[in-house]
């Protein structure tokens, strides 16, 4: 049996519904190239056309929907980089919602336990990544979608900065929050790959000496779970000991900024799926429909206002924070939660409603465009948990060559 | 008398309410250094900042403004090239009208006809200028608010590329539509200054040999003036003797584009004037009332959707439009109505609405973020009108040159 033909065997026995479209005889006919990603296995998230296959989105508005003409943008750049598409992998319908438990195919299962989330939307990328079908898969990311189910499944996930993978032939859900991200099982392969997707060397290897790392002390950054704490620390102690200097910051507005991310994003969305909603609303999910239509009747000075206030705020932040290199923050403030609970108790004792939660502290940085990546936590038992590290300055570098070594302990 | 008494005195006999803040002492004061400006006494639209005056916008919503603090980062700019600001002028009210003749000052009157508007909502820059007060005046255009006012005063107004000159210190009208212009009293001076007040070289005696210019024939340009037509025949045969290569060409989706302005321009005014309008209806004009209440209920999801069709319709002009460098057109269909007149019959017939006439031909510019200028029409007689010059390519250079051209005949 060939590396693929194994390879094809585990994503046609996956468990964890992660897999929703696989083409073999396809799979087989593809000549890699050489490249930096020669032969590398790769899953992409059916939001994402791939030549031949249908886009669903996880979406029976789309059950219908015909192959794909031509692969998305960054599909052409990653079979140019050598990679193999391997299999199209589940989404939160349409990549709305943050914990991949809602879409026509059902939910997508968390490797770590079948009966809890993934996270999402990119629910079936993090669950092949972390089940170990693939090395390597492509995500999207409007406010989470690929830190937050990296950080509950155990894998690495790089949101880069706006704009830096082309989005074109990507489903929108927000086209200013829309990013291309990457999912892999270590910073070392998301780094290759996003060098290759974009034509640079990136060196996760670079010291850390003299790089300033702030970690926000406000109460928008709080968590629910100690022993997502308690990695956060670990992980500054790790980076000060790499000669980072890791001091503590602030972040004023950061509560008026991130009410702004509901407002910019659903009324994007909506104005996406109004014709679809008004002609074929059963068609949607419950819980996507009703997070659609939530926003049906916002007024366009709403919008307007929200997005003049993540300009106003995000200029103010920048400056604020000029010294400072890189955040390191938690991707989430609590950990898997269980298939289609809407509220939980945390470990600490709050209730926690899932869903704002597992957007709240990637969304920041999504609004303000700049890259993040949500690493294994150190030091947590049981159930995953991330960090994130944010890159106010020096790019995607910076931020995975602090990821590596928070990864290397 | 020095030259600046004169034009001082000029400034104070206005008769036709273009100046409406002149500060005589404060003007004596400055000590212009050198530059390309060295002197020039420049009038700046009373939506700008100068430091010392007030900005009122034409409004009685700010009647009480206090002395702006700063000047605007343009004004900054004129002065370190040596200008002298020497008034604020008339605007239409918060620059929400292409007439003029709607503003807490009343109307402002145009030189060549005092019964008849300027144009805006830069009037009091337009009359100014063809009144020969001032040589140069800084107007803002969102849709058509310096070249509408140059075409019917008979001055030059460029609206430079999108973001060219800097907006800070500018009151907002439409963040993404507007734009800091200038009113000349030719292209020199016009280049000039762009020139200066951008660091760059202009030469509008640049040759035009094999410069592609097209002239569109779709009915969108269609004018209700015989004169203004024979004006745009006329610039078109100097520009092909001038060694232009000039040639007709449609421009599809052009009535989709231009439908997505007031969509666009409502929403973000009214975001801008929601609170004042529920706290002090009263204070605005009621034109400009009744404009703004217009959109109060546009849902966002409307405004999303303009500024997606802007941007494919303009991505898809801008390819098929990929051989032109410039076009031409006239810059308005009719030239100046009666001070009040909504409607007025053209000389063609037809019974024409003004403001959005006077809107039609300059908006899909503004749109689209490229350069255009507006000159006098040659050979048109009675009361100036416009032929407008936008560039597709060659940036402003590109565009004031070939208005070189049409000016010198």
């Amino acid at each position: 049996m060939t590396d693929i033909d194994s390879v094809l065997a585990a994503l046609a026995d996956d468990p964890y519904n992660a897999v929703v479209a696989l083409d073999a005889p396809g799979v087989r006919a593809q000549q890699p190239g050489p490249g930096p990603l020669h032969r590398m296995p790769v899953a992409v998230k059916d939001l994402i056309d791939v030549a031949g296959m249908p886009t669903r989105c996880g979406s029976a508005v789309l059950a219908d929907a015909p192959p794909a003409t031509a692969d998305a943008e960054v599909v052409v750049r990653l079979r140019a980089a050598g990679a193999v598409i391997v299999a199209k992998t589940h989404t939160h319908e349409f990549a709305y919602g943050p914990t991949g438990d809602v879409a026509v195919q059902g939910p997508c299962h968390n490797p770590h336990d079948p009966d809890r989330i993934t996270g999402g939307s990119s629910a079936g990328s993090a669950a092949a990544v972390a089940a170990g079908m693939v090395p390597l898969a492509l995500g999207t990311d409007t406010g989470c979608s690929v830190r937050t189910p990296a950080a509950l499944c155990g894998v690495v996930g790089l949101k880069p900065a706006f704009g830096a993978l082309p989005t074109a032939g990507v489903f929108p859900l927000s086209e200013t929050c829309d990013h291309v991200g990457l999912l892999g099982a270590d910073v070392t392969v998301v780094a290759t790959a996003f060098g290759a997707l974009t034509g640079q060397l990136l060196d996760p290897t670079a010291p850390l000496t003299g790089v300033v790392i702030g970690r926000p002390t406000d109460p928008y950054w709080r968590v629910h779970d100690p022993e997502i704490a308690a990695g956060v620390e670990h992980a500054a102690a790790t980076l000060s000991v790499a000669g980072a200097s890791v001091r503590e910051v602030t972040m004023p507005g950061i509560d008026e900024l991130g009410a702004t991310y509901p407002v910019i994003v659903g009324a994007e969305a909506y104005a996406t799926h109004r014709e679809w909603l008004a002609q074929r609303p059963d068609d949607y999910q419950p819980a996507t429909r009703a997070r659609l239509l939530a926003t049906a009747r916002m007024p366009a000075a709403d919008y307007v206002g929200a997005q003049r206030t993540r300009r106003s705020v995000s200029a103010r932040l920048r400056e604020q924070l000029g010294g400072v290199d890189l955040l390191l923050t938690p991707t989430t403030p609590i950990r898997a939660t269980p298939i289609g609970a809407e509220h939980v108790e945390a470990p600490d004792g709050a209730r926690v409603q899932v869903r704002p939660a597992l957007l709240s502290l990637t969304l920041p940085f999504s609004l303000l465009g700049v890259p993040a990546v949500s690493i294994p936590a150190p030091g947590v038992t049981g159930l995953p948990a991330g960090v994130q590290l944010a890159g106010l300055r020096g790019g995607e570098q910076a931020v995975l060559a602090a990821a590596a070594r928070v990864s290397s302990g």
